[in-house]
């Protein structure tokens, strides 16, 4: 038996005036969707608990049977392994921006004119710096956007951002908020100030200068957080496993948790993307795995710009691809349907409102549900559950988990 | 946004022959309740948990947001605060008869014949008495009500209690269950003794005798509790907040988390009080606050009395101050109505049945149910939920509360 758990994110939603009080799922045509729902058992699911509102990272960490109140201490780390960094269990992560700071050290702009050429250049300049026994490793992700990892001995994570959010302010030194994140928060100043000293005529500097473009000058961090030790995925649950997931948040969990990444070079991570493409490369990689997550990043987007048109389209080009899985699917499957929390265009961000969610699978109590929607659900067999029962459900009904007792 | 929690004291019951198997809430006229219902998502909430019999005061903490399990230690700390004493973190509090004793101390009345005039001038003889280096405070409440609160360095709250519950004996003395406790117990034992001697030929009390009534000549303190550290409810939510609330023990827990008390003359407690002024009173502190708790006392009355139909009448009266509520309620306002407990009339007292909850506001995901009562909201929406979501929930739909992740 072989598990799938299809995210479509930030699909949950509130009703809508436009759209007659329906929210963009109940009021897109998604007949793929629903009749799966009428083939499967379907509830609410809170992904930490009711009314709280999720992060992606929280809620994925939940949805795969994490705890994020144990295992989350913060973005960095996730953010860090999702570029490929190597992140080990007491390493100390960042997120950082390449910023333009004068020679004053005075902020004129937190993502350098958006840099996009010869990022590499700068990250191998600064990393693999030591800074009394802790060596700091730093890569380039997208445009702007690159990470910290901080490996040295008794390295504590309470540590304040170096990254103001704002331009014309020198940036504040971090401040360590116990006896070790002082420790922490010493390395990080000085290599927030190296940072300056290396790359402000750094040759890819230069050449911007020469160009009119912003000097990519110095590294801001935030979001600090302490590599979370967590039992590999494959090894909690004895599944092969795989994502194929949009976004570098995401990946970033699958590859801490152990899972293989399978790039989908149509998926864009955006509106534009090509659902059937991962629709397809799913229904392949069936053949070498035991269990596969599936996030397609489309709703949360449109969720966040307020843009519930959008919402609707993103929300049909995903019923495309659950048509395309539905039509290739093996028998010997069990499969969830959901999101990861709700984004309504209303509040342009995560809120706390329960997603729908469905299990699918051979063996399932098929209740009376034939549409699936935030409301149409709550008429089902399942109830309301949370983030952290979807493992266990999952596996339970492929026959797949231990017994606790006897 | 601002937040309103409307609780029905006691409302949840269990079907009654004499109501052709209704539930009084079900029986009553409440076409306010039901005209909310019907805009509103409903569902059932179990205070503390499934079966899990609440008293009033461990409901509201719940629904409040603050776990029971975690900050209640006994009725004593929020009975002192509800009566305005200054209640502090390691403090000891007890609350306390007025009773009757004879010269061997065996007690004859409880009560004191419920005593109701002059305990102010009682007090003021015991109250800052000093018994080693522990301060005790202690005031009247209604009738022959009272609460004490020992203040000092190293007292524990595991001791049992002075008053026996029956007449015909000499009360107990306490005994302290811990080293710290063994302290406490001493100092109680000792309060309780002087209190007989600065009573028994107290001027109120010989004015009693001459009136051939039961003099109130010693105090029998029970249910002691440590206070605890809390929170406070304005910084927990980020909100300025008042109750409205009928009854000292509710007012105590408001008082304690911090809440400013907004008090309604015409609010009596009682079966006979104004729940339209209750109401008015209302609509008018949303001028001034963000988040209201509103609690009225009727049908708990009426259940402990086992008289259902004083409970529907009750209900009903709620139902009135629903009507006015809603007909002035401004637009951007979530509201949650419920109860805090089941007090079925058949039990008369408390009982672990979950009650009727709904929420009501501009972006709710509004369900079919119709009608507000214990088996109509099952079909709702929402799905069984407990006391600790309320306020997730709440916040989730006012847009106020934080994210957890990214």
């Amino acid at each position: 038996m072989k598990l799938i758990i299809l995210i479509s994110d930030g699909m949950g939603d509130r009703p809508i005036p436009e759209l007659k009080d329906k929210t963009p799922l109940e009021a897109a045509k998604t007949p793929n969707m629903d009749l799966l729902a009428k083939r499967s058992e379907c509830g609410l699911m809170d992904p930490l608990g009711p009314g709280i509102r999720a992060g992606s990272d929280t809620a994925h960490l939940a949805i795969l049977g994490y705890d994020p109140y144990k295992v989350y201490t913060g973005r960095g780390p996730f953010e860090a392994g999702g570029i490929g960094m190597d992140v080990r269990e007491g390493d100390i992560s960042f997120r950082c921006n390449f910023a333009t700071v004068d020679e004053k050290r005075i902020i004129l702009d937190r993502r350098a004119g958006r840099i996009k050429e010869r990022t590499d250049e700068l990250s191998t300049t600064l990393n693999g710096m030591k800074l009394e026994d802790v060596v700091c490793y730093f890569k380039e992700s997208t445009a702007h956007r690159a990470a910290l990892v901080l490996r040295g001995k008794n390295l504590g994570n309470k540590v304040t951002d170096v990254d103001p959010h704002k331009i014309g302010v020198v940036p504040p030194r971090a401040l360590g908020l116990d006896k070790e994140s002082k420790k922490t928060a010493e390395v990080l100043n000085e290599f927030v100030e190296r940072s300056y000293q290396l790359l402000n005529n750094h040759p890819v500097n230069k050449e911007r200068r020469s160009k009119g473009k912003p000097p990519a000058n110095i590294i801001l961090p935030r979001g600090g957080g302490l590599a979370p030790s967590i039992e590999k995925f494959s090894d909690k649950y004895n599944l092969k496993s795989a994502c194929i997931v949009e976004v570098g948040l995401i990946k970033g969990i699958g590859r801490y948790l152990g899972m293989d990444i399978i790039d989908v070079p149509q998926a864009t991570g955006g509106l534009d993307t090509d659902t059937l493409a991962i629709g397809k490369a799913l229904i392949k990689a069936l053949g070498n795995y035991d269990f596969i997550l599936c996030n397609v990043k489309g709703p949360d987007l449109a969720g966040h710009d307020g843009n519930y048109q959008a919402k609707v389209e993103s929300i049909e080009k995903i019923d495309l691809m659950v048509g395309y899985i539905l039509k290739n699917l093996p028998s010997q499957v069990c499969l969830s349907l959901t999101a990861d929390h709700s984004t309504p265009v209303s509040v342009k961000d995560h809120s706390g409102d329960p997603v729908p969610i469905l299990f699918f699978g051979p063996q399932v109590r098929v209740d009376e549900v034939d549409k699936f929607g935030e409301r149409a659900v709550t008429k089902g067999g399942l109830g309301r559950i949370r983030g952290l029962d979807v493992m266990n459900i999952l596996t339970n009904l492929g026959n797949l988990s231990e017994k606790f007792g006897a």
